[in-house]
């Protein structure tokens, strides 16, 4: 049994990202995970793909720049504008990424007067693991709007990117999140992936770390370690973002300092509040409970999947070495989509927990 | 508190749709609904606009026949053409609407020799109350292709334009039935609203009329009648469809004789099961009780909003008349989108109940 009752009030929310028709990366992942967590979101698909590019092979149009701006207009022309959120995912090139900007800028103009009724979740998609898969011009790009964006969730390699620092310890990392916070002014910064070896730590485990900044720009960092589980998987990223989404909100709203928490920009916790009790860490430790149980469900039944992989290659006469391959690996790609709408209950009410921890 | 497991097996569902990124029609609606509900979609998207035509005013762009086809054959190429279901809505023009047919005829051809395991409910979208708000050609594309049709769901006027049989009474209606069932080879038919007066009904209530043929291609019809709302909403039709698949599965997986029906083309019943004892007749009980709840809930809401309306006119300065009449409908709009995100409860597991009777 789940609770009927939404985590969060009544939260409109922009969701700007790729949709894919089969399977569960960008907006597809992130807006039924959004909704499913009772927020009314406005899906802009900013490419619509038979399926997302680990395939290797897809088919599919990329929405343009001035086709972002322009359902945006669409919206505004309507009063459709009004939303509390906006959270920004894969955005293709250059010139649609600045268009996104100029999307929440205007969107934070209109409530200039108002502050803290709309906030920025904000990832920077450029690449992983040292590999950049955008295109040069989208770094500099995302550097433009940076101080625009109220949280942002690069992985290592695009917080290097961001920062200009080269991570390779606690110590250059705390000095990245410094960076975000002092040089770009992102008041929160959550690293989603953090892969260099740690002291103390179980090789098969993943950390996260994040911060909110004090009043003068410091960071205040914690980590949430988590155990990491054997199976290579798309689109964790743009469901760690939907559900940071949700689930800050909900941190902030249930915060002692609430009632002014939410009146203040980037709903920043006062200076005395500490690492392990901001609301970010709050909202850290409740999407990782839930996607360490969807992405455990989904690494089962990637097993049970991939066992039947050999008899569909037969049946449908796939017999060449090469063409084996190339299939194995489509169908192992397909074994290894999230496995969501069969697993609401681990969205809504995660059983597991973990813990947020001073660095 | 509602339960946690999903009211079907795993199902694989290809719905093709519009998508708006505002609000709730088409495939916005119909992919959350179904995922909601524990299925697997694969959502293929006919349009991208900003928000329904009902507004009178939107942006963005339509997804052409060679992009929809392309769209399909990225999905083959990559095995993840594995469907169980399909789900089809609006379509913009006749050559999408051919490629949809040919889809559908595809996906069928693949498990010819697996009867049952393969399902295509098709809505086929035209107009409503005597206006069709398609192009003349998308008429005849959508006769041609009825034949491949598991399930249809025409409101009443696009069962006239299919039939030939202009509807005004009960006898004339079950007329249009038998021509889709006997000329059409369309083994199951739901008609969503009929609005002609019928003795004994209070004038404020909604028929739903639905049969499903014998091996001789005779109508069993029944019929649901439902309290009418008085709102006027959109995206009702594209709900109901995507509620009717999940519970048609739901319903012929529960009935007495699953274990043949299931391996059944179409999973039609045995000549001896009556008109209220049939799956497709337990599916639009539960599909109505859901709709109804919801309906409900968005009444609700959208008073409390429209009171609201004229406050934030004044706030942003609309105060010519034409201008102020222009935002009404357009608020009026925006606070009837169906609110499915905050109610999935009534998705799953609504409480009250409606009943099939015999007409």
């Amino acid at each position: 049994m789940m609770t009927a009752d939404p985590p969060v009030p009544e939260t409109r929310v922009l969701a700007v990202a790729s949709h894919v028709v089969s399977g569960h990366v960008g907006n597809k992942i992130a807006v039924f995970a959004m909704q499913a967590l009772g927020c009314d979101v406005a899906a802009l698909n900013t490419v619509q793909f038979s399926n997302h590019t680990g395939y290797r092979q897809w088919r599919g149009t990329r929405t343009s720049a001035e086709e972002i701006w322009d359902l945006y207009e669409g919206l505004k022309q309507s009063y459709l504008d009004n939303f509390d959120m906006m959270l920004s995912g894969y955005v293709p090139g250059a010139a649609a990424v600045e268009v996104v900007g100029r999307i929440a800028e205007e969107l934070q103009a209109r409530v200039v007067s108002r502050p803290g009724s709309f906030f920025w979740v904000l990832d920077p998609v450029m690449g992983d693991n040292g590999k950049l898969y955008v295109a040069q011009d989208v770094v500099p790009a995302y550097k433009k709007l940076l101080h625009h964006a109220d949280l942002i969730l690069p992985n290592q390699f695009e917080a290097e990117l961001l920062s200009g620092v080269k991570i390779v310890n606690m110590a250059t990392l705390e000095e990245a999140v410094q960076v975000l916070h002092e040089h770009f002014k992102v008041p929160h910064v959550v690293i989603t992936s953090v892969s260099f070896s740690q002291p103390g730590h179980p090789v098969s485990s993943l950390s996260v770390i994040g911060s909110s900044m004090t009043s003068t720009g410091r960071a205040r960092t914690f980590k949430v370690v988590v155990p990491a589980i054997d199976c290579y998987f798309s689109g964790t990223g743009d469901m760690f973002g939907a559900l940071m989404v949700v689930r800050m909100r909900e941190a902030v709203a249930r915060d002692a300092a609430a009632a002014e928490l939410l009146q203040r920009r980037a709903w920043l916790s006062d200076d005395h509040v500490r690492a392990v009790d901001l609301p970010l860490a709050r909202a850290a430790e409740r999407v990782l409970a839930s996607m360490h149980e969807v992405l455990t469900k989904t690494c089962q039944g990637m097993e049970a999947e991939m066992k039947r992989a050999g008899e569909l290659l037969d049946r449908r006469g796939v017999t060449g070495e090469e063409e084996r391959a190339k299939a194995m690996h489509l169908l192992k790609s397909r074994s290894a989509e999230l496995r969501l709408p069969r697993n609401v209950h681990s969205l809504r009410s995660p059983e597991i927990e973990f813990h947020a921890v001073k660095i």
